[in-house]
């Protein structure tokens, strides 16, 4: 599948990247500035431009599957929490529909599914996400959410644990998580699912034969 | 009626719970602290407590409308904007379903039906009240949304323009507003409706009737 990565220039992002080739797809990664060209181009991709705070309805050219994985960091404030990781996400799920994109896959963060449980600090955080995966279940399209855990840079261990609900705050290597990103994409077992994801036991592409 | 003002002890709240009783309705304020207890009881009302960022199931009792008119206020930041403005709403909206409560009107606020098109220093505001609105279209419930713009202190003139779209960010005073709501609240021909509300040449009893 052709494959737009939104937040491709993201820690998160450039896994994904890397990975979806592995996994026998054409990412397209969708950044903002041309300074971010040459790291894609480098590896053999195709970026295309694209503003979530502005337009980018021509970054959908011949794309099958959209990800999500932008968000708009630690070091802004939750105005941008609402423009980026909110509404960025509401408007791509409603681009997708209007493209007919087959599926749809979202970077969530643990716990948006359960955002008045989580401490006063994050809890805006947590509220931005859910509505957005909220937003993304009433939508029509073919879904999957993934939540994963506290992000580390560690290398990938190729190990996770992925299930419906994991308890607490666990971590997991940003390469595994782009790595299972990857493989649910044409994973049957995970159309219209939500999966919690931290490190664990299990190869990622035996994850959904239990 | 017996009407739940939630956001009572706001500028808009307190003129909100004066003019309801002019209508005839009986305003039941909903405030965070017995501190404000007096200012209501003062005037013959019986407040109840209630914390929009935890529970307050306990203010529903016997409620056959909710008005919400809570906000963060400007001295907050846009986590709060998230967890009040929006988050606060939707889950007013949603507890107001589960009791079954006939209506429900919202003081939303003038651009929240066009986010993108505001300046960025409003945008995230734009769209967490935004997003409330749109939660309550599509809650099931009977409902009016009022988009007021810039409010003043001034006197209230009793005379303002309601319509379905009014262009740019026109002033009104905060008192019509609430005179505006507590009107619109029992009439037919407002169910279901959004408008935008500013000053004008209208006696407020006039403005369905054109």
């Amino acid at each position: 599948m052709r494959v737009l990565v939104i937040g491709a220039n993201g820690k998160v992002g450039k896994h994904i990247v890397d990975k979806l080739s592995d996994y026998g797809h054409e990412p397209v990664p969708m950044v903002r500035d041309t300074d971010q060209f040459p790291h894609f181009e480098e590896k053999g991709h195709k970026p295309v431009l694209g503003d979530l705070e502005k337009d980018f309805d021509s970054a959908f050219y011949n794309i099958d599957a959209v990800i999500f994985a932008a968000g708009s960091g630690p070091h802004t404030g939750a105005d941008k929490t609402i423009l980026i990781d909110q509404e960025g996400a509401i408007k791509a799920i409603e681009r997708s529909k209007y493209f007919g994109i087959k599926k749809f896959v979202i970077l969530s963060s643990i716990a948006a599914d359960r955002p008045e449980s989580t401490p006063d600090t994050i809890k805006h955080y947590m509220f931005a996400k859910h509505r957005a995966d909220e937003h993304l279940k009433q939508s029509g399209l073919t879904y999957t959410i993934v939540r994963p855990g506290i992000l580390t840079n560690n290398s990938g261990t190729g190990k996770v644990k992925l299930q419906k609900h994991v308890p607490g705050f666990e971590k997991i290597p940003r390469e595994d998580v782009a790595e299972t990103i990857s493989f649910l994409l044409s994973e049957s077992q995970a159309l219209n699912k939500s999966f919690d994801l931290v490190s664990g036991e299990q190869r990622i592409q035996e994850t959904l034969t239990n």
